[in-house]
């Protein structure tokens, strides 16, 4: 290890701040160097406004104590919009899948946030998830009808069976996202999974 | 274009987090999404950090009067150490190019960073990089020799041909970073112009 100083005349200030910059996912050290020369270069224009939203980003967004989604406000908007069907609730791994759904504007009922799948690998159970609070949600009777929409990999397979057997006395429906092809696909680019999967699958035309 | 507010649930706030974080460079529009989730799952232990340690290093770091160096003091910390030798001037692109030198532990006299490189593409002059402020300090007389050590592309070769001739009046002596196969660089991967280069300035074994 060469002291930050010695081998490198940028102050301990920059050092740290590429340091933090670099925990940022995609970031390694030689891009978060660039980062930090970037937001140097630029201090008003960028690196102050970027500070500011930060902070202001940090103070105001908190987890919605239903759903789990990231609001300024809590229960979240998607909560308690009025226009949303309260009888389907879509399951998913993280707010990241929850937003990617909510930019493809394709489903209109609310959200569960699981925090994660189960793992045994990574030693993650259903009690590191948020699964009592979905079963106590779903439980209330509201719920018509709840969409697994799991990430397609072995864990997320393992988790959307284990919340279907929890689920069941609820009495609600449970449904899971289709596999198959992706849109725009070609099939030879394809892995064994999904084509086995999407021709298992396969609808008349 | 969605409005952030109807295809996305993300809050302006967070909309407008991730389109700052997508002017760093490396970042897109996706990982910049990834890096705000990141920074919102720890707002604590990241972002709040990040954000002080953005808006307290905009505050206090400035480009060095005499070098163009970036650093909390002016005159920077290489300019006035005195255990480096004054005689000795590096000339570099940018403040990056000194860095990678200051790790290298292979400069130990000063620098000029000239803060671009001459393009007729891009419209860079003279004018724009700080030919004139090089030029005033070697004229001082003091400086020995000045390294140009720029990037070994068309622009980086046509600026250290400028300032030679601009440099000539002064007396001091120019020189240039030899060119060659990098260090455990295999040789079937290189590029002809390297390969030219290295065959040209071979010497005795």
């Amino acid at each position: 290890m060469i002291p930050p100083d010695q081998g490198n005349n940028a102050t301990d200030q920059v050092e740290r701040l590429i340091a933090l910059l670099a925990k940022l996912p995609g970031m390694g050290r030689r891009s978060a160097r660039r980062a930090a020369l970037r937001l140097l270069r630029d201090p008003a224009g960028l690196m102050l406004p970027l500070a500011d939203a930060m902070r202001s980003t940090a103070e105001a967004v908190r987890p919605c104590r239903l759903c789990g989604n990231l609001d300024t406000v809590d229960p979240c908007r998607i909560c308690t919009d009025p226009n949303r069907d309260q009888e389907v609730l879509c399951v998913v791994e993280g707010v990241a899948d929850l937003w990617a759904l909510e930019r493809a504007r394709v489903h209109r009922g609310l959200y569960h946030v699981l925090g994660g799948v189960l793992s045994a690998l990574s030693g993650v159970g259903p009690e590191d998830l948020r699964v009592d609070p979905l079963l106590a949600r779903v439980s209330d009777g509201h719920v018509r009808e709840v969409i697994l929409a799991l990430p397609a990999t072995v864990d997320g397979a393992t988790t959307a069976h284990y919340l279907h057997d929890r689920l069941r006395p609820t009495g609600a429906s449970v449904t899971r996202l289709a596999q198959g092809v992706p849109m725009g696909g070609a099939l030879d680019v394809m892995d064994d999974g999904t084509l086995a999967a999407a021709l298992k699958a396969r609808r008349p035309a």
